[in-house]
Order: structure tokens, then C-alpha cells, then sequence
């Protein structure tokens, strides 16, 4: 069971532990490859949302994906980047959240394999992140803000009766 | 002031939140950047820990530091992977955890900011890297234990008293 009392504190805060659509780096499915090297480059995130023209989510993509592209057997070349799209590699598999209908525990399960997870709303319309960074900053507040708000006490352990 | 109750669980599992330094992957500072180039796109990990020949953290090298130097004004090269080697780009100005040292907050609140913080010992020598993803686990392991362990009561608000 997720805790009622940890479970009230995140609600308090609840909206303040995603990162906003409108301050997010992101790529469109039919940029070439090139404009994504570019971006991930410049802007040093390891992984990025990939929108189509109506702002849906259609994929992540990450320089790793774009380097592998370039490998041959014996050399790095770099036709891909001027010859694929974005949509040739994102990966097309991945989870987002919708606020209206994922609870806290699922949102903290996915992000232990998800460094971030994307937010749409009903229509899949792109709304913003979820990120560990966040989750570590309301760990964070909670760890110093229960003891305010909280009587805790240690049960008593059965086992250590004499 | 950090909770004791959340403390307590924690280190329970202390330790266990340390990803060990035999299953990460790394480059050491004198490799050719080529190397650390298909080590970041064949694991796919966004940064990895520089070690010199003695095993002690000197660096942080992620695949956006290598293509940042492929770049050029009208054109994207692949010659300073040969020429450079992975100390010439390499980040040298990142934190250390020594668990002998540095207490749970300080963990806690470097990961704000800081995907992973490699973990050394009194000679600086690699031992493994604390994670996010170690945290995440760590909190839900806490939000889904404590109820068992503690009772846990809403202190009365003074400012609802009629």
C-alpha cells in the first residue's frame, strides 16, 4: 500500500513536479536527423520528445539512437543524419502518463526505468514531463516536511517481546 | 531536519543502493575519443565515469561532449574522434560521494542535480556510482513500508481550531 500520509504531502505539491510543454527541447518526426544531432548536442539532454505537426507524441529520441546510425563496419559516416528523419529512428515503444487517469504509484513504478516520462492529455496532445529529478525533489520535501505535519512512532516488533 | 523514520528505513537498506563498480561501464582518460564514441553509443548510457590507469575518478564523458567537438560552422566532422583522446573533453568538474563522508541529505541533494554521482573511496579509487533509479527504488520502497513499520498520525492543526 502506498502510504496515505507520503501519498497527502505529494498531493500538496501535486503539478509542481512537472516540467511544463513550453520549457521543453523537442524534435518533430519529419525533421531531418541532422536538426536532432544538432539539438541533443547543443542542448546536452540524453533524450528528447518527438511531436508530430498536431504537438501528439510519436516518439523519443536519444543521440545514441543517431550515433548508432552512423557506425559501419570498419568506419562513422555521415549521409544518415542528411538522409534519415527523426522518424527513421525514435524509438516508437514507450510509456507516457495522462494525469487524469495515472495514480502515484504508477507514476513512480515507470520511473524506475524511465529517466522521464512524457504527459498528454486525453487527445495525446504533448503537456509536459515527469522526471526522476522531480520525484528526487518531492522525496526530498517529503523527508523534511513529514516529521511537521506526522506523529510517527515505531510499532512494536512481536519479535523482540522478551 | 531529515525524517528518522524515513532514515531508518533506508538504511536498512543501506548499500544496496549502490550500483557496484564491476557491472559499469567506463573509458579510461587516455583512450582515443573513437573509443569512448562507440562505448556511449553501443551501451546506450547517456554518461559514464573516466578512470585512469589506477582506477581513480578524473572525469564524466557523455556522447554530447564527443559530437559538440564534430561540429564545425557549415559541417560535421569526424576527425577529432581520431585526434583527440577522451581527457581533452571530458568534464573534470563533477562531485564525489565517499559514504564514509557524505550523509543521506547531501546524497539525497546531489541527485537533484546529477543524474549519478560515482562513489570512491578514502583514495579516490572507483567503487560503483549512486543512481536515481537507486533512489527511486529507495523511495518506493519507503512510501510502501513505513505503515507497516511506523504509526503515523496527523498532528492537530492550530489554525483549525474554532
Amino acid at each position: 500500500m502506498f502510504s496515505p500520509s507520503i501519498r497527502s504531502l505529494i498531493e500538496e505539491k501535486a503539478g509542481s513536479f512537472i516540467i511544463p510543454a513550453s520549457r521543453i527541447a523537442f524534435v518533430e518526426d519529419e525533421n531531418p536527423l541532422y536538426h536532432a544531432f544538432l539539438i541533443l548536442t547543443k542542448m546536452k539532454y540524453s533524450k528528447i520528445p518527438v511531436l508530430d505537426k498536431n504537438q501528439k507524441v510519436v516518439g523519443l529520441i536519444s543521440l545514441s539512437m543517431i550515433t548508432d546510425k552512423m557506425l559501419t563496419p570498419d568506419n562513422i559516416v555521415i549521409e544518415p543524419l542528411s538522409d534519415l528523419k527523426v522518424k527513421d529512428v525514435m524509438q516508437t515503444d514507450f510509456e507516457t502518463i495522462n494525469f487524469a487517469h495515472t495514480n502515484l504509484e504508477t507514476q513512480l513504478h515507470l520511473l524506475v526505468d524511465n529517466p522521464f516520462i512524457p504527459v498528454v492529455n486525453d487527445n495525446n496532445i504533448f503537456q509536459g514531463l515527469l522526471t526522476r529529478r522531480e520525484w528526487i525533489k518531492a522525496f526530498n520535501y517529503v523527508t523534511h516536511s513529514i516529521d511537521d505535519k506526522y506523529d510517527i512512532t515505531k510499532k512494536s516488533d512481536p519479535s523482540e517481546a522478551s
